[in-house]
């Protein structure tokens, strides 16, 4: 195939749509800002990468300061791992023979390696995998009212502590959460019992994580956490303006999208379909926003299609062959669907990367 | 990255989650019913390649008796043209100097090739960018009430068309529609329309295309149509089920998911999040069927977990670890998220191909 991937020194007006663009200074800008409200706080951050899956963005991250990075996969952790990232933290339950057999081959090369269990299952998997020699650091995911994974109470995190410390193979790492929006009393609570109950047992609990974009800046309200994890933060996204978490000059990604059809005098049709965008709504009614076109609505997407309606709109209306920025809803899912990310600076293409944990599965 | 892809002879369960994977049987099933049903009414098909973007299904296809292929990008197409594909219709409106170099080089290497336009600037830049030596094809893509793209009357229709017959470099092709589902009636009453009006401008209008699977098997009630394209049909998913356009027993992908925590009594996790099952509803307010467990609903998607409500179940709850088998809302999408297709027959991996038009772009 032949796409044309923009050249450095491109203008954004000729970079091939659609494509997502991430700017370079609100990117730093982004990575700075959270590393020093953090640092300031006292608390360790450890970005997620299932943001962007970029080895120059993890390293830009870690540069700031960050203590090491966040992976959701497997093989998210073994990309970052070749690109020679040294502490990485995997939370999630990893099950099954084949995927512990991947984990104790990942355990053996990277230096600080941290997964996390909510079950016996989970743990005794681990136990049987994992030996003296090259031990598995292990942490216990907390349910802190975030309603997916993690043990429910802290006596149950307690209890399944006890598991992992009693295992030959496995040290037990701390606690962690991926807590509700705006729940930091909870999280407050839930860590502080849990880690009394661990000290009675005469269990260490060096490291208690929480997370979140959406919390990001409310992170010291957990003064039981000792670090914090974020992906969103460095692009951040439509639904991060809308929860007050960053304006839209913090907005460091913008799908780049080209005016395809106007149909009737109140409706555009963009080329960013479900396959740019995805379908993600976090809320809201519509597919994302128009940067310069206020009252413009993303009605409906199809796969390769956007279906903007203008009736809202009281300025110029977009034309067909023009270029429009569209604001996406969620960043993280964005980047998941391209090969290579390109970045920019003041409107002009400054380098493509490939991304370095696209296609991974587990 | 060592993603163990399985081997031919693998068992399912054996199968790393979370993995679309594709009954062999009730593919070919697929093709070969809706191949005789528009043979059976003298209508061509061609079927759009979006939902597998696989080379060996698009033969498949052309060998059941389709008569060419359809592709919603200049991508897509150049990688079917690279499979040798020889006749391909681009249903889309494509702008721009380097898009449309990339049509011309694509151009002069298929059999046939034809692009659609719904506006005076799409056929103006076709115009200006091919030549009477090797001219483009060119349909005329039509609104009939889906709401999407296309002119919206057919006096639009025929002066379009008209536009595109003058042009040295075009040859006007036939009309195009998307329709509305459930829009026979409208389908055919522009299409007749149209055509009365090409017919007294003196203009051929030799393919008259009709799409989407939501309709194939109504593709009769419009005998101005003279072929029919559809995707999803060849894998179907629980949109078309709850359509009744097929029964459970069509659905050729499940995506195999592991349960990775049992947080609560009635919750449960999987590991198909957004990232595998795609947010598309397609009216649905869940995230897709958990195939033999009735009452389970999965009632939120992160990027790589599925919450699934148990309290509605009767039989067995499944268990930490236990593999269980996805029923997508719309198939289109996750095939878009994964490098290759796992193939099955009976339970027994057959084999695993990369896609085609994996990572295409425009």
């Amino acid at each position: 195939m032949s796409f044309p991937w923009p050249e450095p020194g491109t203008a954004l007006a000729d970079v091939p749509t659609p494509m997502p663009v991430i700017d370079e200074d609100r990117l730093a800008a982004n990575i700075a800002r959270a590393q020093d409200y953090l640092a300031g706080h006292g608390l360790a951050f450890r970005p997620h990468i299932k943001t962007h899956k970029l080895a120059s963005v993890a390293q830009a991250q870690l540069d700031a300061g960050a203590v090491g990075i966040n992976c959701q996969k497997l093989t998210e952790a073994e990309a970052f791992a070749d690109a020679g990232v040294e502490d990485i933290l995997i939370t999630y339950n990893l099950l099954g023979p084949a995927r512990l057999a991947g984990l104790k081959a990942l355990n053996d090369r990277v230096a600080r390696l941290t997964v996390c269990a909510d079950s016996e299952t989970t743990v005794d998997g681990y136990a049987g995998a994992f030996t003296a020699g090259k031990p598995l650091s292990v942490m216990v995911e907390c349910d802190t009212g975030g309603g997916r994974c993690g043990v429910q109470t802290p006596q149950a995190a307690a209890d399944l502590a006890g598991r992992i410390a009693a295992a030959p193979g496995l040290r037990f790492h701390g606690l962690l959460t991926y807590p509700a929006v705006g729940g930091a009393e909870a999280v407050q609570a839930f860590l502080t019992e849990a880690v009394a109950l661990l000290e009675a047992k005469g269990i260490d609990c060096p490291v208690r994580s929480n997370g979140g974009s959406p919390d990001l800046w409310k992170a010291h309200l957990v003064p039981a956490a000792t670090e914090h994890r974020a992906g969103t933060y460095v692009y951040n996204d439509r639904s991060m303006v809308r929860a007050g978490e960053c304006g839209p000059q913090d907005l460091a990604m913008h799908v780049l999208a080209t005016v395809v059809s106007r149909p009737t005098p109140t409706r555009a049709v963009l080329d960013s379909g479900s396959k740019a965008l995805t379908s993600d709504l976090l809320g809201f009614a519509d597919h994302g926003e128009i940067e310069g076109l206020p009252g413009a609505r993303i009605v409906a997407l199809s796969e390769e299609h956007a279906v903007v309606d203008l009736t809202g709109c009281t300025g110029p209306l977009p034309t067909v062959g023009q270029q429009v920025r569209v604001i996406p809803n969620h960043t993280c899912v964005v980047s998941n669907l391209f090969d290579r990310m390109v970045f920019h600076r003041g409107g002009v293409v400054t380098r493509v990367e490939p991304l370095a944990a696209r296609g991974t599965v587990w």
